[in-house]
């Protein structure tokens, strides 16, 4: 039975950890939040998942290394000096950081890039997302996820070929550009769908979620199939083996 | 057989106009242009069908008074002194005016207002649309029809209510709020949906058009049912028995 | 603060129930099972939910009777003689009977009987829905709602013009007919689509169920509706104001 | 300027091929119908489009042999012999044979086998397709093209692992199964989903045609795509450059 240690476990995310954890059959290894011991964890489990906060993030490394276990990082607001300690710690041990844990989003990243490098730039790319009315935000990180795997599919640069928001005369669509829109209402958890739109025929690759439980599910799928690889720097593209 | 004429016949309207008329098995009594006579075009036909500018349609209203047959006016871009000429045109012959001829789409309308009416603020609307990608403007005027609905089904005003062009830290959607989305892209001849979105459920509601030759086939059948109705003003509301 | 009482609180919607009712602000008065007392319970609240067995109808009716209170019957596999027991008790109280609480489902059905009624046969119904890998029927009991709620509108009977299950060669679409298909897989909760296609439109009226905590909200919201009401039989139709 | 000969030049096809070879900016060498010469018109093009009979096919394959240019075969209702003949004259000039020229179509084939090869059978495939009014089979040629793509993906066998047709005590969807559904209404050209369903997340990817030119179009790139190849059999995919 593998044994998994939850690092940021009070969350609602750290809840659905546990959940899933159950349910696949696993042994929770045990959590910590804020001011446990990670390195404690770490010696009773056999992979970590760390979903806490950029501050802990150096110790949840060293824990890692410390007893010889992968660690999969779903924490979000890592900057530079965050991705430097993941690559060094990814010398010891398998690491993988991810700021999407979802398998089917990670899945329809992948093939919007190849439709985007297939169909060419007659063929017009829009992304629309609908969340949840509490969302304080537009586009969905996912979205622009999305986004990115479009533009690099056809070679561009997503920043310099966006259309966002549009309102009122915004005058015919610019060639090239990949669109964005925003819907927020009710509870719903996320659902994202690209769309290319060629002469008389659309393509429309979409996701939809039921609630957040499968970042967890994403999550603790990665932590199993880390267990066993050699050190390195791995995405949830390698446990799709979609690189 | 109904003898129907075209004012404004050498447009793409034109052409959808004489090719419904047809399919329907009525007479095409003939179609006139910027310069031609709406008098005897009238005298020829037993309901004219206007879609040409504003410029033209108090001849147009005079011919069909003259003739004595019923007019139906998909003219766009009317003001406050052509409304006042269409009502007194209403004394003497039956009018029917509207900005959207779409049987499909003057019932969304309906069901929208309806829906909007029974479910209260704390179902969110939300209102995406898709069009070609050489439209120029955001959001399409059917678009603004249905939030115009939804708004009137919910007694509040639409302009105070409107929120467009998510992009950003838009912190979280206000309460009561209707929001629109627009699509851009490929050949799309329109598509709408209105989102109503509760807790943990939703319903959309929806309408599709393969190319614009609804807009036609819809013109012709207001213009059979207002054969032999009394003198007066109508609206496609009408037409589906909705008011 | 209303207190409600729930009959049949041991399986999954007798969970949701309380849970809603919590979240509602309304006070949980109670919750019986198999054997449990409903006179002492309806003694202990403002309205009863009632989803528990036919066999067990007649004692709750009288319960509510007996305290004067409202009754919200969910249960399902009514046949006449409930039938006519509840029509007894709804002389003394008011009871709302019903084979789907979903207020979102309920509008639904207005909505397609509306649109039915005033698009004529030459608008085809389809009826799509999806639903979790576990089901057993198709199509699902909502679907056949749908299915007659359009079928009322038409002024047909949904028996003799049904098109179930299409495979093979099963020639062109009958004049007149309502079509049903059903999807299986994963955990969705509920996905109900009803299609009017006519000549080159469509109209899409749909249903999504995030999960099954819609029909515990709508029979607490149903209970709401009931205090103070006059005796009778009421409908969701009624709560929603829609007959 | 390319020129495009026609063969099958009579029917709604081959007024489709015309309109976009003219709309690609090439030249349109001419067209035959039943009787007419394809040596002939062999001569007066630089590449051929064949949409005629199986029975034309011999003759067809040996005007371009004697010219020495490229064929696309869009023919239907070949059999093993016709796919012989093919086989021998893709050893003198370029033939691409196809059931399906749409690009959307052959691209989503390709991302579907890609999604069912990553994602693993505890994802639900599920195939749901929409036609016009006037079709008499199910489900469409296209749903089951795609579902031999998604088992392929699989590595199963899609005749032993199809459900169609559910209807009734359909007992819960057996592990594996790639399920059929079909609509027919109204005028729709085709649309086409392909559902992968798992544990509370979905992923769909949709095709949408807005009327039967796209499969023309398709036939023109791919016989622009074959100017200038070597001899050989080739199909749709090799035009995206997908195999």
């Amino acid at each position: 039975m593998t044994r998994i240690g939850i690092i940021g476990n009070d969350g609602a995310m750290g809840r659905a950890l546990a959940a899933i954890v159950a349910a696949s059959g696993h042994d929770l290894a045990g959590g910590i939040d804020r001011g446990g011991d990670p390195a404690g964890l770490a010696d009773a489990s056999d992979a970590l998942v760390d979903f806490s906060t950029p501050q802990a993030l150096e110790a949840n490394l060293h824990a890692a290394i410390g007893a010889g276990i992968p660690i999969v990082i779903g924490t979000t607001g890592l900057e530079a000096p965050h991705h430097e300690a993941i690559d060094n710690a990814a010398r010891a041990v398998p690491v993988l950081q991810t700021g999407n844990t979802s398998l089917g989003v990670t899945l329809l990243a992948h093939l919007v890039r190849e439709a985007a490098a297939r169909l060419g730039p007659d063929w017009d790319i829009e992304i629309v997302e609908m969340h949840h009315r509490r969302k304080v935000d537009a586009p969905s990180g996912t979205a622009l996820l999305l986004g990115g795997a479009a533009a690099d599919g056809r070679g561009i640069d997503l920043a310099g070929h966006s259309e966002r928001g549009r309102d009122g005369q915004t005058g015919a669509r610019r060639e090239g550009a990949i669109g964005f829109a925003s819907l927020r209402g009710g509870t719903v958890a996320g659902e994202h769908s690209v769309i290319l739109a060629g002469d008389e025929e659309r393509l429309t690759l979409s996701h939809s979620a039921e609630n957040r439980s499968i970042f967890a599910r994403g999550a603790v799928r990665a932590a199993e199939w880390l267990i066993g690889r050699t050190p390195g720097r791995y995405a949830m593209d390698d446990v799709l083996d979609l690189a």
